[in-house]
């Protein structure tokens, strides 16, 4: 089932006073690599000017990315994590509740899908 | 069209040492930066034992993450970048000169595509 599963996140409508807080999005993101069962190793958040913000929080398990436009009400958010212990899904529940979207996308990549596993996942459908 | 680009890459059948080697992932990753005309504003990169690296490049105009399996020969990339004037493809042939995959897929998204920009796309179509 590959190494990896990553959740692109597409947040429209979202808490414009959330969006532009770096100490806001640093605590819904850390709390979101818990919630994903994730060890966080590092983390860097950056403030635009006049708005907007960038955070990456590395974790053992791959990474969480957010990155939002206050003035569109929009975030995009990434959320990859690998091995059988970490659930991606949990991770987004805590964003969802601290950004407050009123429309969301989610799209799931499995990653490292080796071409032998998928063929043979492919017989079995 | 949007606010970003991201690529998803896959890469299999890399250069297993560049892989495994902090400084040649971060030296590629920040080259690939500086390829896609983005300003580079923090990188972090970590080493797994006994093998696999984690690195993230933020940019002012996003992200670019690798995760690496030297024993699978496989790497996770993703190059994200917004903006009119940066080029996540010049990023990805730096990498891909560096890495030296012996099979690669892309795909391609578009992040922060406004619905009501979709809808007029999607009329223009």
């Amino acid at each position: 089932m590959g190494l990896g599963r990553q959740l692109i996140v597409e947040l429209f409508g979202c808490d414009r006073k959330v969006l532009d807080s770096v100490s806001g999005l640093r605590k819904a993101l850390r709390e979101a690599a818990k919630a994903s069962n994730s060890t966080i190793l590092s983390d860097y958040f950056h403030k635009f000017s006049p708005q907007g913000v960038s955070g990456v929080i590395v974790i053992a398990e791959s990474h969480l990315a957010v990155h939002t436009w206050p003035e569109y009400g929009y975030a995009a958010v990434d959320i990859f994590t690998c091995g059988k212990h970490t659930d991606p899904w949990g991770a987004l529940e805590v964003i969802e509740r601290a950004l407050k979207p009123k429309r969301m996308t989610v799209m799931e990549v499995r990653r490292g899908l080796m071409v032998e596993e998928a063929v043979a996942k492919a017989e079995v459908i």
